[in-house]
């Protein structure tokens, strides 16, 4: 199914206890893109500055992104973040956001975009995701994601969305959080009864979990000896999910097992994504690796029967 | 094969966002020795002072708890606890603690108790615990539980006991403070070399996660909408976990798939054991009601096959 993905397209100041780096290529809509492009085909739609060039859009060409709807607006600059990283990598401080082209961005999609069967909604403000997806009425399967920013400051504006779309990556703080609700389970069913068919509660280090009205899945991240860069994890994690989604078919939301393995897919690529800056890893990242990190998550994770009695 | 912990013998009095309870019984070797019996038979040391009566005794014979090697200290007072956990549970805060006996506790073990061939030493003063670990010289497999409190205060003696047991039951919080590394995996393989054959990596609400030299298991915790009292689930995930692995025989601690059975068994417990106030929920377990949530454990955690490309 095609796939469509709006979100940040960004560069990214980095600092972490492995070091820092200046303004790599990044965004919401960039690391889910290349995570998604080893299972299918996505466009990325967002805007960009003068300051997006040839190198920048040839990260995404080599993966096999098409680039078409990334809308280059004269005289601006490109999205920019800036963070630091604590020394276990669970805190996060913004340093800076310059908001750029994004400050006025008015997305005007074009006609192969709102023709998507499968729309991402990276993390932006929730009034533009609505009207993204209002032009994207097509679509059969929606995800969004979003941030404690948000929540905080246009809580109206994102439960509307919320309500319009089929699947949620919220950090599991954020599902609290949006919902008041101190227990995960409980925020995670209140938030079902919005509209969603799927929560998908991420976890950081310790991986994710996925509700719905009649099913629950768990999956532990992968044991790591070194995070050089969680920036992205969340949005390769998304990629993962809907672009394997994506590669089967129509039916594939509504099939446990497919869902459990875009669980998988989705972890797979979050922790191929943090283990170098920016988009280093993901770059060079090849399919086998992909299929084999894949055996090693259902290794890890499998269980026998009980012993008779 | 034979199963003797060593522990805290308590009346524990908690405070939560769900209510709060005086008194009630509690302690590491009790929440331990509960959670095994349901696999094995196991026998309890440990000091009680002269209010520890029939009415606590009855709660360890009904679960067929060996008491034997409780020793009753006359004109003594049994050791208490008071806490007090968070909106979230993810903040406990200690209001009140009383040694009692445990003050004065030498620990001189039953020539029975000497002779385990599994031996679990739950959290209490590392010297203690070394202590008991050379009288107890014929243990095939051993235990241990500790706490921020000994990392803190005496770290030298933790390491030492900690070089002398095969099993790790900690918190993930406490493997990174003791080995002074953030970073866990690196924490757990670092600990490994101190001497242990495993490390169990508890991560409270997350799951839990083991770390051997050639392994790695991951397992989530059970998705609870009410968790009531948290209280003693370390124990209870050691107890199950221990408790199965004696049931199973000399070998089973070098079984992989035993492991992980033990794992879950361990979560089992330990999402049981929170579900209510004290040993509530324990006391009136029944063994149908363990089987059918490991079965759902393997149900929510089971990933196909990838298909084929």
């Amino acid at each position: 199914m095609s796939l469509v993905v709006i979100g940040s397209i960004a560069f990214d100041s980095v600092r972490t206890p492995f070091g820092e780096r200046e303004r790599m290529l990044g965004g919401s809509a960039v690391h889910f893109s290349l995570a998604a492009s080893f299972f299918t085909e996505v466009r990325v739609v967002g805007p960009v500055g003068d300051d997006f060039g040839d190198a920048e859009y040839a990260v995404l060409h080599e993966r096999g992104v098409d680039t078409s709807d990334i809308e280059r607006v004269p005289g601006g600059r490109t999205f920019f973040w800036a963070g630091e990283y604590g020394y276990d990598f669970n805190t996060r401080d913004t340093l800076d956001t310059q908001l750029g082209v994004f400050g006025e961005f008015d997305p005007k999609l074009s006609e192969e975009s709102r023709a998507a069967e499968m729309l991402f909604l990276g993390n932006i403000q929730p009034d533009l995701q609505y009207e993204v997806r209002r032009q994207c009425d097509r679509a059969r399967l929606t995800g969004l994601d979003s941030m404690n920013l948000w929540i905080e400051t246009t809580r109206e504006s994102l439960l509307r969305v919320v309500g319009d779309v089929d699947l949620l990556f919220l950090n599991d703080i954020e599902v609290r959080e949006l919902m008041e609700e101190p227990n995960l389970v409980r925020a995670a069913r209140a938030m079902l009864e919005l509209g969603p068919r799927a929560v998908v509660a991420k976890q950081g280090e310790y991986g994710a979990s996925l509700y719905a009205a009649d099913r629950f899945f768990s999956m532990p991240a992968y044991p790591l000896e070194t995070v050089r860069d969680p920036t992205g994890a969340g949005d390769s994690f998304a990629g993962g999910f809907m672009g394997y989604l994506a590669s089967r078919g129509p039916d594939a939301s509504e099939d446990d097992a497919e869902l459990r393995r875009a669980m998988t897919y989705g972890s797979v690529l979050a922790s191929f994504n943090v283990e170098e800056f920016g988009t280093d890893r993901v770059r060079r990242l090849e399919r086998d690796e992909i299929d084999a990190r894949y055996e090693e998550f259902r290794a890890m994770t499998e269980i026998s029967s009980a012993p008779m009695r």
